[in-house]
């Protein structure tokens, strides 16, 4: 009795541990933006126009805010059908974390210079490695039995395919990159296009029903 | 057993990853406030001067911490009644955080320029939207028929203007500031008082009593 | 039943909100010790005498540390024994961790300038209304009967005074400092000695042996 | 029924408050990388020399971040097998959060001069305190008689020797280091190889198959 509390604990342990990361490395973003210099006796439209300097830092800010966020969601979704856990699961989620705390500073130097390849090919490297180590945890936990039996090969592989795309944008943005860093954005608008692909796809097939058997059906 | 035992876990990292980002935004308002830099030689008056001079910041920090605190508080009451979960809300929760997270930057900017106005119009817009944002999120969870559904009709409606109250406050200092920004921290002060208003209007109603069920009766 | 889970859970996200904030103050004091700046050229001696300069902030990390780490057992115990909750316990909460997010400034200032008045008694202020609020909180879930009815009044009595030791610790250095600051450092020998005195008074009387009924018997 | 969920509720804001420390100390570890200052006119190879010149903090940030790591899956385990807590282990469970919360500050110190015996000193040294307090809080709680009670004794002896290989690398680093400080890293390498040792030695025993009965067996 008492050890199942515990192994229940050691599992909530690995997803709480988990969440703590993210939410700390999602809200350092914030710290990157600092309170711009200004004289006492600065104008309005000076204080319009620090705000303006200002606003690749936040577009960034947000961006991050949400790429993270939908590496949450995942994680989220994930461990919704993680039952066991393992050392080799532990240490490829502490891998992944190290990926999403990394985050904070390629968002930063982006940020910092947004029309540069450099800083571009950091932050796009970073974000796809991080997609790379989580679809990879999600392939390990798959390979070894971690997750709850019920689920159909055809709702893995839509799993598999959903946890592919950011790594895949990422890889593309760095690419288009290659040629012109400012078009490289535009990789990003990828994302929702191939989220609606697999979803239709699949959604085709009712066997994999249980994929969203989570989720109730009133969707926005 | 385990699949209730995981989706009763997933319920619950929402709102613990909610709490830690709270948490950490909450709490990064102290690193705003900078040790000051005083000579060895400096006299204790210095030193009091130097301490004087971080009052507005200290202000800031501890009515910011009470900003967040109150929204924090109404999202404890929001997912108090919250029974189910769907990614529409939890998109929704991820963008009320990323305004929350935004909060600290919003409150260093205004206590460093506290009788300016862009920085109040900052301030003011960035806590509007998330208190918009956290009402948006409890009209989400009704609409989808995600909340207890014991809950009546009239006890929703009270939580709706409960949590109307702090963005229409938000807005309103924002349009006193346009005339005169040191004037516009009056605006705040009609918090307790709309809040005391939306209370006695529903407390007539016997019907209404289970809006504070999650609460006893012996309050200060 | 769901009702049941969603008030526990309730319960929960108060001290896991209360222990996300604790964790956070206790760990940004490490980020108020910056790396000294050396030349290439620099002898070992040089970095020996760089890392001895910031020993004042070293100590100062580890008592902060351990005064933090006192609140958080004090908050620990506290909510060992709370079994409801209401709104007047929330907001004395959130005053509580106000004081606990301020301490990290506070104990900044002070390791900055450890034989100043100025920065000493905002560092005690700091401490001691924190442990107030922590005393308050107490008394408040005492007399609101929000706590575990088998306690008995000795051992609530043992509490208070448990818990009123260290915000009067501060008050006494503060005192101590208008005479000398050096020596006020001292007041915070008296924690020991008085939990002692304090554990020992109520030790005699077994009618209170209830207090420490959360705790096996074996102690060091 | 109320003071068992309690008593649950203690166990678990221990492990909760530590976890949210580790959290924040391991993802604070990417705050002390900052954005490169470059010139406008800075050209794409500037650029990659910048990023070049930050490599010996992306190292130091990512060997602490499995550090730290390795320090959470140890605690993961112990807490695994405690059943029970008092005091004694609160306390020592603080102390050793203060030892992880320092790491960021000594990695930051040893990323900036990589090559200086000093800062590999600190940072070896607070490596070796944080594993030794976690070696004493695990043989506090055996001596205490706070774990699961069908651990064998030679199980008992398999963590503790497990526990003790981190902070005896860290001292074998600072010898190596007093010779010479580029090769001390070398020590590190020690890590995989006697967890094996000890693995095997055990392994070979059937009556301590329970060491790793938390785990399943698919380990990669």
């Amino acid at each position: 009795m008492t050890s199942h509390d515990n192994s229940e604990l050691q599992m909530e342990r690995i997803v709480f541990f988990s969440d703590a990361v993210f939410a700390i490395a999602i809200t350092l973003l914030i710290i990157e933006i600092k309170v711009p210099h200004l004289e006492h006796d600065a104008s309005d439209r000076d204080f319009w126009i620090a705000l303006l300097k200002e606003t690749p830092k936040i577009i960034g800010f947000l961006f991050s805010f949400f790429v993270i966020g939908a590496y949450w969601v995942g994680h989220h979704q994930i461990y919704g059908y993680i039952k066991r856990w393992n050392n080799g699961l532990i240490w490829r989620n502490v891998m992944f974390l190290a990926a999403i705390a990394f985050i904070p500073f390629s968002t930063a130097f982006f940020s910092e210079y947004p029309s540069r390849f450099v800083p571009l090919f950091l932050y796009a490297l970073s974000f796809s490695i991080a997609g790379f180590l989580e679809t990879w945890q999600w392939r390990y936990a798959v390979r070894k039995q971690l997750i709850d039996e019920t689920l159909s090969a055809a709702g893995i592989k839509q799993h598999t395919l959903h946890y592919s795309i950011l790594p895949l944008v990422g890889v593309t943005a760095i690419l288009i990159g290659f040629i012109t860093p400012l078009l490289s954005g535009f990789a990003f608008w990828l994302i929702p296009i191939l989220q609606r692909v697999i979803k239709r796809r699949f959604a085709e097939k009712p066997e994999d029903l249980e994929v969203t058997n989570n989720e109730i059906t009133g969707k926005n």
